[in-house]
């Protein structure tokens, strides 16, 4: 006779093979009863775990995948400190993949950990992805997945993002009241949900004070090789922007070199203001104002998120969405 | 009777059996007549590959482990994007894991990666690690090892180093040129031989132009932390110093507005510079003077070096070190 399976359990018990393996387990997500027909049936059919099995299985069970798009910005490597510091309280070890911005890249990343049996991943997008089937792939093997920051929206599941709208809103919205009337955003690519969020803050702050929205003032620049070649554009216009709001750190620091090697004075003639608040906000002269992300807490979050539903705490049955709260940090380089 | 193994073929044929898997998979690596000895000693004793172990050892064929200190500073960012460039040209998956400076992560990274079953392990050591035998580990277990830029000199294996004496060297003496007299040197942990090998670099240059070692302008100052409180007192010395030679491009940032702040000019009265040549050099201002240290390319040799070892392309039977050459790149931070 073949021997039963934990699959057969669960078909047997109308229950799904992994609360049969975690009832087995005495695992108290689960409930008493549960665990006691559970343990039954197998004793009366002499279900035997399949080591092997059951050491692949353990081999999944404290180890989380982290896929983030690029690392060389402050940004993500803060968000990856406060998920490391999470995880090791929790007693989880880590393994990460960068897509560096590239789709082929994310969809390895997925199939590398997914073959490294992580029993969690933990997503930030790239910017190049517009189709989302290697995430469902990851739902599909029953393996918990949590975006943070750059959210895919096509996909059901936990997400822990910035509030990036009011961020811009709020950093335009000073901007303004320092006396700025012609204020250019420097974004990013307009399918990022982060991107859009911010653009429609920093619209909605120039509509509230009747300030016009203008096209030529509003592109995408989220590289210091793009800033190089739009900043220019952008300053040789008639007249020229007052302000700058920028969609990182590094952006807003070269914007504050090319606007000053123009002749032009920061704060004086121009202002700068970043999104982040990186150590590169200390390092540029003027010191650079920017918005506060807290990465390290959204790191923190998202790991706290995705433990708990590896182990089975969070029990909300729908989609659980955090929010972190940004904050404007004002030096030198804004009026 | 218990079917015959890979170990006992190569017990029986006195080969190792990692020779004696290639043999049988017709790896050019191993020689026509070890090919033929050992498949037809595994014919004879009717052998049959253990289909689950040959899909374990599988999945260790192309993914690449890789465990580095943090990854805030540029300077590992851009390594990693070399590996990741040579890897995917080979067409190797990656894993990350970060140490964080910390012995204990160090350690759980390379079980975490052993146990994600890598078929080789790219290891930059943490500051903290005095003791080696998870490194050791590495190599027991069969797993190729190459070290980058931090190597652990108590352990065999190849290596990819940057020219740290020599970059240091040519900096200090460049400083020298210039007319600085009382240079100081803001460096890291004795033990890591990379600022050991600095270190000496900055000292025969003083000695080569007849210029005093002094101990109070040698200290450890390699985090920004440290070089809020270092240097100030370093300032406040009577002379003060007329140039610092630093460890990497984040200390230098902060010392020049550190320097600025106290009313001195850089680079009038202090030279400053750093060692990496990140994106950081571009945004202070003055821009900052630095020793490019190439990481990327060491990245792509380091990689190119495990693959190698991995594919059995690289047979130089002993250790391969690599050096990669530093380059200073002078800007405006000093005189």
């Amino acid at each position: 006779m073949k021997p039963i399976t934990l699959k057969d359990i669960a078909k047997a018990l109308g229950l799904s093979p992994s609360t049969v393996s975690r009832a087995m387990k005495d695992n108290p997500a689960i409930s008493v009863q549960t665990r006691e027909r559970v343990q039954a049936y197998a004793a009366e059919h002499k279900y035997k775990p399949n080591t092997l099995a059951m050491q692949l299985r353990t081999n999944r069970v404290n180890t989380i995948g982290v896929i983030v798009p690029e690392i060389v910005h402050y940004f993500f490597s803060t968000v990856l400190a406060g998920i490391q510091d999470e995880a090791e309280k929790k007693n989880y070890n880590l393994l990460f993949c960068l897509s560096n911005e590239d789709y082929e890249r994310e969809v390895k990343s997925v199939e590398t950990l997914l073959d490294a049996r992580v029993c969690g991943i933990l997503a930030s997008q790239s910017k190049s992805t517009r189709s989302f089937d290697h995430f469902q792939e990851i739902i599909d093997n029953k393996v918990h997945l949590v975006f943070f920051d750059r959210i895919c929206t096509g996909i059901n599941t936990d997400k822990v993002v910035v509030d990036d709208y009011a961020g811009a809103f709020n950093a335009v919205e000073y901007l303004i009241s320092t006396g700025c009337r012609r204020i250019a955003f420097l974004g990013a690519t307009p399918w990022l949900p982060i991107a859009n969020n911010r653009r429609m803050g920093y619209e909605d702050a120039l509509r509230k004070h009747r300030l016009p929205i203008e096209k030529e003032l509003n592109q995408v620049c989220d590289t210091v090789d793009l800033a190089k070649v739009i900043i220019p554009q952008m300053l040789s216009l008639d007249p020229p922007p007052d302000a700058f709001f920028c969609i990182n750190d590094e952006v807003a620091a070269y914007c504050i070199q090319i606007t000053k090697s123009t002749g032009l004075d920061v704060p004086e003639d121009v202002s700068v203001c970043g999104f982040t608040n990186s150590y590169l906000t200390e390092v540029t002269y003027p010191k650079l104002t920017s918005v506060d992300q807290h990465g390290y807490r959204m790191g923190e979050v998202a790991a706290r998120l995705l433990i708990n539903r590896i182990e089975g705490k969070e029990t909300k049955p729908g989609i659980v969405s955090r929010l972190i709260k940004t904050k404007l940090v004002v030096r030198e380089s804004t009026k």
